[in-house]
């Protein structure tokens, strides 16, 4: 066979021009906006709660290791060790848990395998902005009940949601973007009431205070409708590597690990990397104390320069700018210095910014440019007089 | 905040328990059947069509080269630097490039963007058996046509999957699980008579002879409904990094970037190997020579112990066993010798052995394998009398 001219008939097409290929609730969406990921290194990056710390030494040496020759097979489709490696250090069974490509793979496996397209997808308000997109996407309703001030869980939310049909329900604990901590017993409460699923997103859990013992494990062992969401970007510090799981009964993880993921969706470096990441606990420990400390000093910072941060149990403060400020503009002034953080342009969020916790120099940085803000905008307002 | 026990709420799940959660059509589903993956060493695999030759230096080197520490961030969102290499290697407009976490990530997300569910997605039969259960993942009617004898598209495929209503349809070329090559020309005249998209799946492209001239890439220039898929699990040697490719028309290839893929789908890593495999296509090409070498002596081989192999321009023959010998018998038997090759249960299939190239070394085993089975079988037979 040499190369044939395309004949006539290509030109055909034409003919059948639509306006669009793709359907018609994906036309109709906007998609998710991320946080700005610059190249440049020479930033303060305080925009989407990566954990300041890099990587410990197990993992490095796990890359060091790795034999370019293995990728030349496909990876372990299951991702056997590193669920034996998971289930030992939650107590759970391997059939309880599935590894996902980041959190995200695992917010969206959940749609897919429990929503059902025209149907209800319930979440609170504000929350994670990727909810509504993955919901949009599979074309389903979205229920949103608002949070009270205060941050915690509406009333009558599981009665509510059921009333709406909800077949998965997302709550992300600690919270985001308030970093407010929800206790167990209301969410067992809620999963107890919840006809559907109810997934409860941790991606920020590993930054807890370990004198509350928290813990949602146990709810696994007596609620079958229970999902807990983890990531490895945050509390491991990966967020470069995308690895993420999910826990639950088996009769919810079965049908996404042998029906709905793609069956190789971990390559075979990310497995290795993932499996020395969770075996050296006392390395990701060190990151999340060196975080929780910071966090209190910075909290008190905050408030020092008339900001009015939610207590965090997470790696972010959400702070509300003091009264003569304007949070999209010190956003944007921020911005002109290098340092990231996050503007949300919602009714709720409006006079906030929410801002990760870094290494003590960045936070130091971070302070010192907000004071300086603080006080020109307190000039310009005297000025203005 | 102190652990709260869990209250008798908890307890009242059992009230809500339903038979299942999963979607109904989920729950109807079997899951993709996978080829076996062992995670001994010691085997000859020839039953997933992986390069038998591994990764090049360049890879090897980006890989010794990666900082861990990069790993603490997110990875670039839109994996621009490797999309603008494959945009001067095909020579088209990064806009028209999206990159996938491998060929399933691509099948799936053609899926999800471009079929609605309760809709129709066409295929020919045979062909890849992820097609129909990423479709019944996304609740769509499969409208499979099956192959004339010779393995060539079906007569009036295009009108006949527009009467069905397909609003995508995937093609594998060259044809799996045949490695028969479908010319341009017939690939143009399907695409401008398709109402809807189709994807030409060319997994195995970088095997075909280039004496043939074959190239699908013209075809994004005359159709706004062509996606060309391209994976680097087989010609790169990365089938354990997960990494592939659409190219298309930037009104096709946008929605998928912008809206339906997870917003960070390719971990930092495979960005940075994938770049570098690209880079290095003199070595890529050396690997390809050599299985395509390798496929004519091994067609002759297959030819001689009796098997009527298909002509092929992938890197695996689907070879008709001789008429004494029995398909899956001869599998097993393979099996035992730690010899892995692929058996179909499929109507057209179940008299073939899909059989993929190996190392010379690793193809002269397979063929003294055989030959010794073939000469068993042929005894008990005459034994038999």
């Amino acid at each position: 066979m040499a190369f044939v001219p395309l004949n006539d008939a290509a030109t055909l097409g034409l003919m059948n021009k639509r306006p669009y290929f793709e359907r018609d609730n994906v036309h109709r969406l906007l998609g998710y906006s991320y946080g700005e990921q610059p190249d440049t290194v020479d930033i303060i990056k305080l925009n989407t709660n990566e954990n300041p710390y890099p990587p410990g030494p197990a993992v490095h040496r796990a890359l060091s290791g790795f034999d370019i020759t293995d990728l030349r097979r496909y990876p372990a489709a299951t991702a056997a060790p590193l669920r034996k490696a998971l289930a030992q250090l939650h107590g759970v069974d391997p059939a309880q848990i599935v590894v996902t490509h980041a959190g995200d793979e695992a917010l969206r496996l959940a749609m897919t395998t429990f929503v059902t397209p025209g149907h209800a997808f319930g979440m609170t308000d504000p929350s994670y902005s990727l909810y509504p997109v993955l919901a949009a996407i599979q074309d389903a309703r979205v229920v949103s009940i608002p949070h009270p001030e205060d941050w915690s869980l509406p009333d009558d939310l599981g009665s509510r949601l059921n009333a709406a049909g909800a077949e998965l329900t997302c709550i992300v604990n600690p919270h985001a973007p308030s970093g407010k901590l929800i206790p167990v017993a209301e969410l067992a409460e809620l999963a107890a009431t919840l006809q559907g699923v109810l997934l409860i997103d941790e991606a920020y859990v590993d930054f807890v205070d370990p004198a509350l013992h928290y813990s949602a494990v146990p709810l696994l062992e007596r609620c079958d409708n229970v999902l807990l969401m983890r990531t490895f970007s945050k509390g491991y510090a990966l967020a470069g590597l995308r690895l993420g799981y999910l826990m639950g009964s088996p009769s919810l993880i079965d049908p996404i690990m042998s029906k709905t993921r793609d069956s190789y969706n971990i390559d075979a470096i990310s497995q290795r990397l993932g499996l020395a990441a969770v075996t050296d606990q006392a390395y990701a420990r060190s990151t999340w104390d060196r975080v929780r400390s910071e966090r209190e000093r910075q909290t008190s910072a905050l408030r020092a320069l008339g900001f009015e941060p939610v207590e965090s149990q997470a790696n972010f403060l959400l702070a509300r700018v003091p009264a003569a400020a304007d949070a999209e503009t010190l956003y944007r002034r921020l911005k002109t210095d290098n340092i990231l953080v996050r503007y949300f342009d919602h009714p709720r969020l409006e006079h906030s910014l929410r801002i990760t916790i870094g290494t003590p120099e960045e936070n130091a940085r971070l302070n010192a440019a907000l004071a300086h803000h603080l006080s020109t905008d307190a000039r310009s307002l005297t000025d203005a007089h």
